[in-house]
């Protein structure tokens, strides 16, 4: 069964889209550290990020660096911090996540509660921010 | 003035060496969330990551990758956990940490204490593998 990024890819389950090319795609965490967290995945279906090969690693890699980059102009923050955990779900992602300092990196810590609507607004900004 | 992991890299500070390239240096976190917790930079000191310019980032992520796979044949872990986070120190670092759970990836856990000869003994195990 497709696991459930690969769903949001295919658009079959919605998300807040913050950038896309023709390999990754990356879209908000809805259970956010932070405002602006976003989750950056490749497209093709692989359990763990070290597993994928040479190519599509650099291409992810190099996709979330320019997301990054696009979220932190968005997002007020320190700096962008990375984080791949990647025992919940079975398709390798990479957390990116506004941090004013290091304890905001916690995924103990209680979630952020957003409306659909701050969340959408959320997404545009870096999302054009990504664009330009 | 020097960062701390430019002297490390320059053998002014000795460390538990794991591997090491033209442009990359891997040794073992000496605070570690977990046996065989690594940090992996670029010699190159940059601060931020996401400011490391396309070829060396691409470079550092593949070390990394390469530095992971060794890992997780050399300390039994279910993955190899990344966290960049990079507030203490201002070189950029990667965080690779052998995960059993999530729940490993807490910074603000109480951290392992380990013997020099135990991390000697770790550090070797993972150069071993990096160089098969």
């Amino acid at each position: 069964m497709a696991s459930i990024f690969t769903r949001i890819v295919n658009g079959e389950i919605p998300s807040y889209k913050v950038a896309e090319n023709e390999h990754c795609y990356a879209f908000l965490d809805i259970s956010p550290l932070a405002e602006g967290h976003t989750l950056v995945i490749p497209k093709k279906e692989v359990d763990y990020l070290f597993d994928l090969d040479d190519e599509l690693y650099v291409e992810l890699q190099l996709f979330a660096k320019k997301v990054a980059k696009a979220l932190k102009k968005a997002v007020p923050c320190k700096r962008v911090g990375v984080a791949v955990l990647g025992m919940e779900v079975p398709h390798a992602h990479i957390h990116l996540v506004p941090l004013q300092s290091e304890m905001d990196m916690d995924f103990r810590k209680e979630k952020c509660s957003l409306t659909p609507e701050r969340f959408a607004e959320i997404a545009h900004k870096i999302a054009q921010e990504y664009q330009k």
